[in-house]
């Protein structure tokens, strides 16, 4: 539809028939009231009214409850073309009337024509690191609080050297007097070019933005001013719009990395909540986000494989018409689960691992090597124990923590 | 604890160590390790360092699976003084690892000191609407969507007759072209001003800031310049770091009332998410909100009693130690509810209600008279019942909808 947004829900109840409460939506949550209208007012009022789509019973993993997906269309006339505007309408009252789900939302195209989507996508950052035919490797800081410059520039320089293409900030890693973000940059930029002596590759680093919602802007143009080349950000502690206006703005030149945190609050419910594929995909997506991080399912934190799966399709299916963004299932990751990080997201995928690298019997940069013959393995056909005979650092870490089939 | 901000977890698992768990934690999701570190290197993290507080068994709803509520100290040094930077810390990560809820959080004084709180609070708020002893009455338009500011100030003036204390917008009444702000703000404090010389009272009307967050500010001062002298904040699709800042600001110069959209998402589920009481409650009043709408025990979008209570005393207690949030419970009120919420939330509560106003079988302003007669009889210590054999409005509301005990 081009003038409406389709909202899908999955919803429980006992004794509910889904019908009439689709309709109740449809009007409750669009003009209020509808049958007691007059007939000169609703011809006014028909292109504000919300219409069902669709009514499907599904499936319940509730005793005693029915389930049913339902999907709404909303006119765009009734909301302002902000990410907002859009979930209070759809999900606002809603998302305290009972035990519903938020599953999926589709756009129509006026109002994608607000959202340019990912500023960079997955072209971008392939093009920013110059690898175009294989996964790209990234790698997370050890531990950073507490720690001086040089700890971090040491556990920089020594993770750019195993030759991966990206290294990102912790999280939890926020403006500090002991690493502020410019001098952080500054001093691991420098490692990054030393390093690219040796390795001969290019190098993003996220550095992650934090601090009050309204001096994000200045924070990154301060960072980019200082040599950062990319960011890292916690979309969800400042809401999707803070993304698309940093991901849309001219001055911010570099690639926006959007971290999940607090993801686990909307998404880990079955019952309630919004879905992970709409909270990390499509919405981290149309508000410009160049990676998105998620939880793999191969970790301790882990996220079930087909909402893992559903992401990775929200992130990069043409359907939504804005550049991909790349994919990067996080945590649990060791050069063996590789193959099947490739068997499941396929190459247009980032590796992250952070354990899996610093962790390496022979040490950060061997573990960055690991993951990079590991990904060289697979790309040649090869199986990583056989490519493992003639590469030391593979065979370390195969040692260390196996191969998963 | 002055140094420290301890949060409380209730987590559920069928096997783990709940001891061991709570230590996972506080070294994880601080210095990343501990007994790996030299003992040198352990004084300088010292500081640094989580610190488990308690580790209490819960009985779980789950079967199969033992539930605990665990309290971690994470040391003020380690994050900036800012809510986003707080929440990762504390339930980034940690929000997608399994059933786990967080449930309650206690700031140091550091960290409180950069939150002064609600700019009115409940103190303030009554003085502008010159009520001092009793609940206020707020009430909700009909319906917005679709209508001309003709209307909007028809249905205003109705209310602002009955003698109702505020009015607010509807959530989801966006920035549009038949109403925009300073247009719908110009003609419905017009309607409060001659609705003033009938009812001989003031009126605050919380009109909706929407759109773009970089533009949230310049919109609240081009309503304030409009007249507005209140505003409705969807504060859960921003993050709550943009209400901080709206309400410190020294231009934003009227009382803010915190919608609750989206709060289901968060909320609702027992197992996952964050609390109501910390939710609705405490973050918004750290965060400055003037007046907190949240769902009534009462209604059909309802809260369970102990939730509404327990956000009740997080907006209300003086252990915070920054003004008071006004409590307004919301959705389902009629004038016969009125003495439970008096009974439930004492008189320091705004009585809120949309239906029960427009509903009224005399039409909107007897609506509001009849609640006001509502407030006056339980005030007085009469019954509904005695009160309405002389007061006609309240006698049409009682015939109605009844008297709930």
């Amino acid at each position: 539809m081009n003038d409406h947004c389709v909202a899908t829900y999955r919803l429980y109840d006992d004794r509910a028939d889904f019908h009439k409460k689709a309709e109740g939506i449809a009007v409750g949550l669009t003009v209020g009231s509808w049958t007691d209208l007059p007939e000169a007012k609703k011809a006014d009022m028909q292109k504000h009214l919300g219409r069902v789509v669709s009514v499907q019973d599904h499936p319940s993993d509730i005793p005693g409850e029915r389930c049913a997906d339902i999907s709404i269309a909303y006119p765009d006339i009734n909301f302002s073309h902000d990410i907002p505007a859009l979930l209070v309408t759809i999900f606002g009252k809603l998302s305290m009337d009972g035990r519903i789900k938020l599953i999926d939302v589709t756009w129509s195209d006026d109002f994608k024509q607000a959202f340019p989507g990912p500023k960079f996508g997955m072209e971008g950052v392939r093009k920013l690191v110059d690898v175009h035919d294989r996964p790209l490797l990234m790698s997370i800081f050890k531990s950073v609080i507490g720690h001086d410059l040089n700890t971090l520039r040491e556990q920089f320089y020594k993770q750019a050297l195993g030759g991966v293409n990206l290294i990102k900030d912790d999280e939890i890693l926020f403006e500090n007097p002991l690493t502020p973000i410019d001098k952080r940059v500054q001093v691991c930029m420098e490692a990054a070019q030393e390093a690219e002596q040796h390795t001969g590759k290019k190098l993003l680093y996220a550095v992650n933005l934090t601090g009050p919602t309204f001096s994000l802007r200045d924070q990154a143009l301060r960072a980019i001013e200082a040599g950062a080349n990319a960011l890292l950000f916690n979309v969800l502690s400042y809401g999707y719009d803070v993304l698309h206006a940093l991901s849309q703005d001219r001055d911010i030149t570099v690639p926006i990395a959007a971290h999940p945190a607090l993801a686990g609050a909307y998404c880990s419910s079955p019952h309630h909540g919004i879905s992970a594929a709409l909270a990390l995909g499509k919405f981290m997506r149309l508000a410009g986000a160049d990676l998105v991080l998620f939880p793999s399912p191969y970790g301790s934190v882990t996220m079930p494989k087909e909402e893992t799966q559903a992401i990775r399709e929200a992130l990069t299916t043409a359907e939504i018409g804005v550049a991909s963004s790349f994919p990067v299932p996080s945590a649990g990751i060791h050069p063996g689960i590789v193959p099947l990080i490739i068997r499941d997201f396929g190459t247009d995928v980032v590796v992250n691992a952070g354990g899996g690298v610093h962790g390496h019997p022979l040490g950060t940069a061997a573990g960055g090597r690991a993951f990079v013959q590991a990904i060289e393995a697979v790309m040649q056909g090869s199986s990583l124990d056989s490519y493992a005979a003639d590469h030391e650092e593979l065979r370390a870490a195969i040692q260390a923590w196996g191969v998963k089939q």
